[in-house]
């Protein structure tokens, strides 16, 4: 007798409730006040972000009457977690595609474990040979007689870009009703920025409803400001092409990523970020990771001091990542053990 | 210039949010319908009932005019970790006694880390040693000019029962309104039971309710029926009193704890708890862990059998407990590699 019955769905519908925004109550010189938005609170594998964009690429691949899904990403990739975490919900075959330079470190990401845990099979490969490893999924899976999709659209990882869009362009909705529901008008909004799926879908959400919040992203990766320009551009393109939507004379000034903020590049870190995450955790609970949250709330906070912003409501989006947090936390050695014998 | 304002509460009041209900698709032979309250997703501190259960003896804390706690618990402690954390937000010192016997295991569980890094002092000693090291806590706080706070009442660890089990009688219009709201009548709520606060606070709230719900705990402890029956009776009566009203005569009745499934005490767990686990993690995305909330569901699972229940609604209450998943998967072996070498 199985576990769990057919009908599982049920387990799914409820995920996508409105996250709570709260008044976090970091101190800053321009007497702004600072609300954070409480996506890693989505209540589906450990929240955040990737809650939403998951769920959007499994909405598109039942809707192409797929039954398999092809992914790809780093080892401590959020986004693959929480999608081998719905796939095996819905008894969707998965396989991710990675790249990862392996460090030396013997620990196992959490992501990388929970990903396996959920049974989603790992093809490894270098960067130079992503397009035939996706042949060779879509092969491997085909032979099983399923139907795959690639959450990235063709080999070349071009085609899909407007699905992850559009789950932020629908995540506005609740922010604007917030703003309605207290009378706090935002003035900024801003989030962590890698890939800027994210980024791109706040900001078409923000212009489709003519909000005058301007939305930043912070980078949380090494690419220049064009290649990032470049990216959310297209992405955001990508969305309005998919819903047949006229693209705006605006949307090119709208698209805003700040790249000074990366401390250098994906995965790297400074003391003030890790300083901020602990005093953040010490004083709200709240958990940030240093690879995407933590930096991004870093470079907010000196965006707004650089750019002299003062007395404005502003927003983060906590886009979650609550293993990242854990890992963080299993590699931390502890100032001085205060332990004390009777 | 601090990180935070001074004015955290606000961080604080928003955390007893109402916790959603969602149908469990377990599959179970009687054909009950199986839902499962999210307490594990309380916003605050990764969740779970010790967050209503600290949030109550705060709130004792400052009406009692006290600004330090003394608190006392295992290092895996779930309870000492959110007070940690709430104390942390609120400014107020803490001290933590701390009886473990520690294991070989050279990991220090996730509770203990966070413990340590809110900051809270722990005292170790031996348990035939507690009152002596409660009585040295409240020296070092009174010498410090502080007001220190005993979670648990005197020395002896006695007069402050009624507190918390008052968390989870404030819990239960949650649940009774979700039954008005869905047309779903409970026929039980089942909940894990350690010391039985939680417990004893739904009983007393479902009886004051005049609700027909049976309310069963599963002891995850090595305690005898009879221990267990009196703590929890010793719990129940305690908020009788501290409330000023009348102990029902069918209270003793109503109280219910089933030892049977305890796996042989406090922290033992057996492979179809494990089991249990791995595949609700992979069939839900929700986490349980070993020493909680994953045997109480393989107890109710059991004892839902046992008892021939069918065709009834049941409530499983998830109490949280996060980091002790993490512990989990940290320590888990991963059934074989299965990366594949491009």
């Amino acid at each position: 007798m199985p576990l769990v019955k057919e009908e599982r769905q049920s387990m799914m519908e409820p995920i996508l409730t409105v996250t709570p925004v709260q008044e976090f109550p970091l101190a800053n010189e321009g007497g702004n006040r600072i609300w954070i938005k409480r996506d890693d609170l989505l209540p589906f594998s450990f929240g955040g972000n990737k809650v939403r964009i998951a769920w959007s690429f499994l909405e598109d691949c039942l809707a192409r009457n797929c039954d398999a899904m092809i992914m790809y990403g780093d080892r401590r990739s959020n986004l693959c977690r929480v999608l081998s975490s719905m796939c095996a919900a819905a008894h969707i075959e998965t396989i991710m595609i990675e790249t990862s330079e392996h460090e030396e470190s013997s620990r196992m990401p959490f992501n990388e474990k929970m990903i396996r845990l959920y049974g989603t099979r790992i093809l490894q490969c270098r960067k130079d040979r992503i397009a035939d490893t996706v042949d060779r999924a879509f092969e491997m899976l085909r032979e099983e007689g399923k139907r795959p999709y690639y959450i990235y659209g063709n080999r070349f990882g071009t085609g899909n870009e407007g699905t992850a869009v559009d789950a932020y362009v629908k995540a506005c909705p609740e922010i604007l009703q917030w703003e309605s529901d207290t009378g706090n008008r935002l003035a900024y909004l801003f989030t962590a920025c890698g890939t800027g799926s994210t980024l791109a879908g706040l900001t078409a959400g923000m212009l489709e409803a003519r909000s005058k919040v301007s939305v930043i992203g912070i980078s949380i990766s090494s690419r220049s400001s064009e290649r990032a320009e470049s990216c959310l551009n297209k992405a955001a393109r990508a969305w309005y092409e998919k819903e047949g939507r006229k693209v705006p004379q605006k949307l090119e000034e709208a698209l805003h990523v700040e790249t000074k903020y990366n401390c250098g590049g994906y995965g790297i870190v400074d003391q003030r970020v890790t300083d901020l995450i602990d005093r953040v955790f010490l004083e709200t609970s709240i958990s940030l990771d240093p690879t995407y949250t933590g930096k991004a709330l870093q470079g907010m906070l000196d965006y707004l001091k650089e750019h002299e912003i003062r007395d404005q409501n502003i927003l983060f989006l906590h886009t979650g990542g609550l293993p990242l947090y854990y890992d963080y936390l299993a590699e931390k050695a502890l100032p001085g053990d205060t332990k004390e014998a009777e």
